[in-house]
């Protein structure tokens, strides 16, 4: 047995319990005893080495609790080896299945580059960094109060929502809002009516929750829906906003049952060839909708803020949780956001991507147009980031998109509205080059005509 | 009426029922039409200003579409003049109770700024924004595997945990990775036993979907447990590690009940004066124990990235709807991270602060018992970044956080372990200078003993 090995150290200043410890720490360390070796007992071991009991015990006491032994029942104690244990050893396997490659992204996950103005975004995280009370403390649970002042501003200006920064919560993206709303709901609300066709990310959580989840039209409100409604206006898989009559026949719902009307004001700021249309959060006075805003199409993806505004009637009930849920967005991010608004550069920003992405539609419809001809009708451009189309075609939108992609082209499906209607798409224009648009189509064109 | 001044000029090339409509918005814009103001009625309009009724109509729907008016049942049209608005309409009142000045502060807030190097950490983000597919998209929803793969790697090294990248996941935080972790054990798991004395933001998650929630003794681990257990070895409410006892018989339950325990490694880096001990994770072999590791007090509290490891068979349920939940953490933040950890900066960082902690926390030891003496009891102070102090009073912990709090001294109260047990409070030595801990110290003395 290794252990025997060990001899007093006569000159060391280390007491001798202290030397056994270490000369096992050392065993195990050089993997002379292999993980869940077991240990001679006390008694046997203090016999071998000539030791008190004493001694021996209080060794094996140092090294139980700094973590290199374990007492087990039955089998007394036993070596913990890490090193034994290989980082590998239980590696699921990485199955890649091969996929095709995509030479033309009209999928929803990308903006423009070419609009991101890196250094100015690198400034304004710079200067955050510089105050050491901004690092070294946890930030504000609802959000910087310095981001919710700009917010509340620049939330009325661009979209004209009515919000006291006391009412604008910070978090990373809509799920983690949505998570402290529904705290803040329960258990009087336990069910919601999503707008058709859904939102799949919304219904998740609500549904984590053990929440009822239907979907509604918003052309059609009745005495029949739960008191807690969530419209997407631009909603990618609707591809419209709402109209000026279903915007008043929700406000004219929340207002005379006293209802709940989550507004999802995703990509509200785009809006091409027409003037934005304010939110309903604004028009309804603030009382009876939660509105929910976001950066992540503004300025870029990979920053995760976004931020609710709760009305008065909801800030009791926020404000007694509040410190129950942490701040999920960083917040050096969200002071280099403050900044980046209150410099004006998010005006200008919107501004010019509006210009940008009114370009890129336009070139796309005409696109279209030249190269289908009636073989597609656009279904909606006027906002957001996609055209809808339908297509004059036998096969499925699932199976268009899967031609699409054996093609190099990824495109979006959209549900079928009616079960005998043509198959829809969407086309984001966001991230694609104008210059791989006519190519991209061609492609297109082939896949599912040819 | 306003909209009697309205001319057709002869000259724009502008059609007339778009002329019509500029003349209303311009009206709306310069405040000459109020928010709700009735618009007249088509067939009076076309009378009056001798146009055809399809003009008038054909301009007033695109005032509608373009959200300039709305219409209304029974009151026809009505102009819809956000500016009208004020923005602090539904201001709350803003009522702040004088708060006493904090002079020195022992709460469980900061870090010390001066472990914190911002220009490397800068350089690290600068360099992760030169890169435009970083900046372009959505992150991966799993986490950057940039960082899974390094993190797999580091906490091994660091802590003995036994990861794949494809078993990591990365979120803004224990709250949002406990909401994903929740969804994927639903609803085969409904309650949670957390180590005593308990996790409030841990609780609420649960609660919020309807968990039961109970605590329990690490120390009395029994066949009436929960199938999952949550245990926070460094939770500073509890203010000790497990013992190697404790840790062996949670091993043991799991194994033998086929248990899941949920591991909250939360400051498991820091142990000074003995070798940390190795996670639970790494001992169980890494079948039985979801970990979770944060860099908030190692590297900044405003940095929200901590994550996750699954064990192999919850990673089929994850990968089936890790899709449904959005990543919650920075791209660029998480990009990096994993720069700063594969330069070998965080582990250079740890062994620093490990030093500088273990320095305050001697010298935070000396003076109380320099200053105290028998009037307080020091129970434990060998991990994580508080030192437990048994306080010799009749004040309750609460009492005593009062009074100092009074006297400028903010530190953290403990809930009483027993009925008549003498008060307990908590000191994070963490973000207080070494050289206001005597001064403070005085300072606590005169609120609880003069």
């Amino acid at each position: 047995m290794l252990t025997m090995n060990f001899t007093e150290d006569k000159k060391s200043h280390l007491p001798l319990y202290r030397q056994l410890a270490e000369h096992f720490k050392k065993e195990i360390r050089l993997n002379h005893m292999a993980d869940s070796a077991k240990l001679p007992s006390i008694r046997k071991l203090a016999t071998a080495l000539n030791l008190s009991r004493t001694t021996v015990e209080t060794a094996y006491s140092l090294l139980l609790a700094e973590g290199y032994i374990m007492s087990q029942p039955k089998r007394g104690y036993i070596a913990i080896n890490l090193a034994e244990l290989p980082p590998t050893a239980n590696k699921p396997q990485q199955k890649q299945p091969q996929k095709p490659a995509v030479l033309y992204n009209f999928a929803n996950n990308y903006i423009d580059i070419r609009t991101f103005n890196a250094a100015l975004w690198r400034r304004c995280i710079n200067n955050a960094l510089k105050e050491p009370e901004n690092i070294a403390a946890y930030g504000q649970a609802q959000g910087e109060i310095k981001l919710r002042e700009i917010l509340a501003k620049y939330s009325y200006e661009a979209r004209g929502v009515i919000a006291a920064p006391e009412q604008i919560v910070i978090g990373a993206g809509v799920q983690s809002l949505l998570e402290i709303l529904i705290g803040i709901l329960q258990p009087e609300h336990q069910s919601v009516a999503l707008e058709a066709p859904g939102f799949p990310q919304a219904e998740r959580i609500f549904k984590d929750h053990y929440w009822q989840v239907e979907t509604f039209a918003a052309g059609k409100i009745d005495e029949k829906l739960p008191s807690l409604l969530l419209v997407s206006p631009s909603n990618p898989y609707k591809g419209s906003t709402l109209s000026a009559e279903e915007r008043l026949a929700l406000l004219h719902w929340a207002q005379h049952t006293n209802g709940l009307i989550i507004e999802d004001d995703y990509n509200g700021e785009f809006r091409y060839f027409a003037r934005p249309i304010g939110a309903l959060q604004g028009l309804s006075g603030g009382d009876n909708v939660i509105y929910f805003g976001s950066f992540s199409r503004l300025l870029m993806p990979s920053l995760r803020i976004s931020y609710m505004v709760l009305p008065p009637r909801l800030l009791a009930r926020y404000n007694a949780s509040a410190q129950l849920y942490n701040q999920t967005s960083s917040t050096i991010e969200q002071l280099a956001l403050a900044e980046f608004i209150a410099g004006g550069h998010m005006r200008r920003h919107v501004r010019r991507l509006r210009k940008l992405y009114a370009l890129k539609n336009t070139l796309l419809r005409t696109a279209l147009t030249e190269i289908f001809g009636k073989l597609i009708t656009v279904r909606s451009y006027a906002s957001g980031l996609h055209i809808r189309l339908a297509v004059r075609s036998q096969n499925t939108s699932e199976e268009l998109a899967s031609l699409a992609l054996a093609n190099g082209v990824r495109i979006l499906p959209v549900q079928a509205s009616a079960p005998k209607a043509e198959p829809e798409i969407l086309l984001s224009f966001a991230g694609i080059n104008e210059d791989h648009i006519r190519p991209a189509l061609l492609l297109l064109k082939k896949a599912w005509f040819n």
